[in-house]
């Protein structure tokens, strides 16, 4: 009797495993594959739209694309207006008890096609690696035939388009081969992410209730350089530093007025320098106020499998910055850097002048424990320390002649940082959804480097968010040559569809 | 009988005074006026030619004008070939003992038209200054109604198509009104001195013979401030340095790797602020060893009246660097200016990055005293000492991957400095033909802070130079919306008919 019950309570044991255990990948590997396949001609269009967030009139092709391509998936979408660009909201109803809100970038950063190695920054440009290890365009139509490590060189490819087309292919996926969450669905699109989301948190504010979702997650951002499947539970924030220094009124012949006209740019240069030491350490009393990195969370950072010696030579650098002693405890950590500088001209275009001014740009990233007002007041301070005037605005010539040293400061707090708890609900169900679809953990990121303009959807909306970042590490992301792997953009698909299909 | 031959010695004494004195200028101011106006068209024709140094098919129609502007006022022209622009010879003969070089420059600095007020920065606007102090266009036209504050605004008005403008039209009186020259004339026109004049030196080493003369007089910058007659015997020599310092290999996105890869605007910074202390002395040890001011020269230096609480209210500047304690004695001296800056981007072009490469272009303006190379020597010694591998071209990866502090350093020494005696002949020449033209003793600037490709001639041809400055100082030279004021262009074409019709 015992013998002969065995096979039903192992049948019924393993029925109740794969229940616990959730979903299988739902698709094979060749459908996947047809389905990336049969996207391309979409995503190349997509790529094809400028989306310089300056130019307002290519903003509104990139959201009407949005609003065909998601209204034509099943989605009612709808503009949240702003002072600028409109937000675009994308629902789609299940009917289901919970509602999971996912944020998508649709704008790029600026782009210099003196740079790109390519006709032009938003002509799609379909490359592999020739022999002589340079990246050689192939004709587009190649693309069918692809390999993992060929790429689409393009402004936004990683950046966040590619994600875009993933989710819209993991869409049709879920559609055509029967797979339906089991969470309604709020896809809330960004227009001026590059801009710093200067609208997103009036926006939210005004919108709670259509933006009312259980947790947040966010398609950005790269993957861990191994390339491993990886989830992302925190972003340090951002905020701006503008600097302009002055020297004559207008620029003087540096022949006649050298050794007696103060330079600009050397009165910047002295101040930039004064900020931090050469091993890239802020030297402002107080900047690093508040943070500390407890054994628990040390372990954490130290789990993450950074192959440091890989990223010095990948960035051809001999030492690093010294804020922390490794990657990942550097992060925890806010940083002061230099993302732009320019005094008169350089190369071709030079000329014998003191220049008029010099313009630093700086950008502040911010972790949970910073105030930004008060980093911003420090570096204020330790300018005003240094004996300058400094100022809001472009000095009156009252104010020039009565103090020698005068700066103009501008800044801008963009948005804070946010960090959620591994062993949230969302954090859990997607480390599972992960885990199945790739048969192993992901690797676990306590804070991205980067900044995502997430914290008025956590603070308002006061929901968890996590960041699942699909593209290849080596994106050239906000640089000239800004490109996507192939293997990783079907590898995004795999990931979405893996969300879709794993029960919340 | 002593009586009755009185008024006979008297004559003869006036007639040798007046002998002796030399010739009073020879045409009236009607006259002047009207050789003024009728130039206009020949001047803005001219200044319509575009004429930066780079794009030699512009340089070629500079040439061509050159050429057929010579040729109609009698001069022979022969092209005096080089690697690039050519320079152009225009003799004449007048059959005399004596020759006299003069030195004139076609081309101008680049040109930002972004930054000009006015249609093209080739195409010359007629100004006037408004009630609100504001400089607005009027009509071409009513410069034939003229007023001397009135300026032409256009690339070169000042340095130097003006003097070539005045020094025709003083041909065009010279011819018409009977001046005839004791001396023979050789002019020679450069076309490269904005570029440093790269070819000059070469050409007049192999030409020796055809450019022999018995001094030079060179019609380039701008009178004293006061806009008195002014005489230049001396300029500073030029030096360039272009300086550039490396963070990752391609620009990084700064969240990801801000606290990780070194900032090479930082290093630039820290290295420029090295260089020089907050009142823009030279730090380096060294770099002023070779020059001191006698009380003799010291008399001369504080006899030019400078207004320089003029000159730091048109500059808008509240102190002057301290490498002099005056004007005249800070340009004795050598000068180490940061003409140019930059790296990534600013304003509406600035991305969030840590910048690949930060670049510096400094020029050195040299005295008589310093060798150039050695103060090269100085500043190249210096970056090493700071701990920098010093290059002379871009890093390779094995050099960026063992040195942390790299630096390309690139120099080139343009010319040398000059300075003549003011007792020369030509300096006692030129001085008593303004004496007598303008009715007082011209402004004597022992040496001029802009450098001019002279030493070639100097050295190689072994003749004296002196500088004859003519257009007003605030010129907005190598700068956008250079201009001339009419009052000046008008008298320097009196100026050069009086050196024309001065005994040598």
């Amino acid at each position: 009797m015992i013998h002969s019950r065995a096979p039903i309570i192992c049948l019924l044991i393993l029925t109740f495993a794969l229940e616990a255990y959730g979903q299988k990948f739902p698709v094979s590997e060749a459908i996947l594959e047809q389905y990336t396949k049969a996207s391309f001609p979409m995503l190349r269009e997509l790529y094809s739209i400028p989306n310089d967030a300056f130019y307002l009139e290519d903003i509104e092709k990139n959201v009407q694309w949005c609003e065909s391509s998601f209204s034509k998936r099943g989605f009612k979408t709808s503009r949240i207006e702003t002072k600028r660009a409109p937000l675009l909201l994308a629902e789609r109803d299940y009917g289901k008890k919970k509602t999971v809100l996912v944020y998508l970038q649709l704008d790029g950063q600026p782009v210099d096609s003196t740079r790109w190695f390519q006709e032009h920054p938003f002509k799609p440009a379909l490359k592999r690696k020739g022999d002589n290890g340079l990246w050689e365009e192939i004709p587009w139509e190649s693309i069918q035939n692809y390999e993992d490590d060929w790429r689409i060189f393009v402004r936004a490819a990683s950046d966040a388009k590619g994600p875009v087309g993933m989710f819209l292919t993991a869409m049709d996926i879920a559609e055509k081969e029967g797979i339906e969450p089991n969470y309604n669905l709020k896809i809330i699109m960004d227009f001026e992410e590059e801009m710093g989301s200067p609208n997103l948190p009036e926006a939210v504010k005004k919108n709670k209730d259509l933006l009312k979702a259980d947790m947040l997650i966010i398609f950005d951002g790269p993957r861990h350089i191994t390339n491993r499947p990886t989830l992302t539970f925190g972003a340090r924030g951002i905020a701006t530093i503008q600097l302009t220094t002055y020297g004559p009124l207008v620029a003087q012949h540096s022949g006649h007025f050298g050794n007696y006209a103060p330079n600009p740019a050397l009165r910047l240069s002295k101040l930039l320098a004064s900020m931090k030491d050469d091993e890239g350490r802020v030297t402002i009393p107080g900047f690093y106020d508040g943070v500390s990195i407890s054994s628990e969370v040390e372990k954490i950072l130290k789990a993450v499998p950074d192959n440091e010696a890989q990223i010095k030579d990948r960035l051809q650098i001999a030492e690093t910055d010294q804020v922390g002693s490794y990657y990942q405890e550097a992060i925890q950590y806010p940083s002061l850097n230099i993302r732009g500088m320019q005094s008169a001209w350089i190369d071709e275009e030079v000329r014998t002048i003191i220049p008029a001014w010099a313009r630093a740009e700086i950008d502040i990233r911010l972790v949970k424990e910073t105030d930004p007002e008060r980093l911003i007041s420090l570096v204020k301070n330790h300018i005003q320390d240094q004996g300058y005037l400094v100022l809001d605005s472009v000095p009156r010539k009252g104010q020039r002649l009565t103090n020698s040293k005068i700066a103009t400061f501008q800044h801008e707090i963009s948005y804070q940082s946010f960090r959620t708890d591994f062993d949230s609900d969302v954090g859990l169900w997607l480390r599972r959804a992960l885990k199945k679809t790739f048969g192993e953990e992901p690797i676990m990121i306590r804070m991205s480097g980067g900044s995502i303009p997430i914290s008025p959807f956590v603070t308002t909306l006061d929901i968890p968010a996590v960041t699942v970042p699909t593209v290849n590490r080596d994106n050239n992301q906000h640089s000239p040559n800004e490109n996507i792997r192939l293997g990783n953009y079907r590898d995004g698909i795999k990931t979405m569809v893996a969300i879709l299909n794993e029960k919340l």
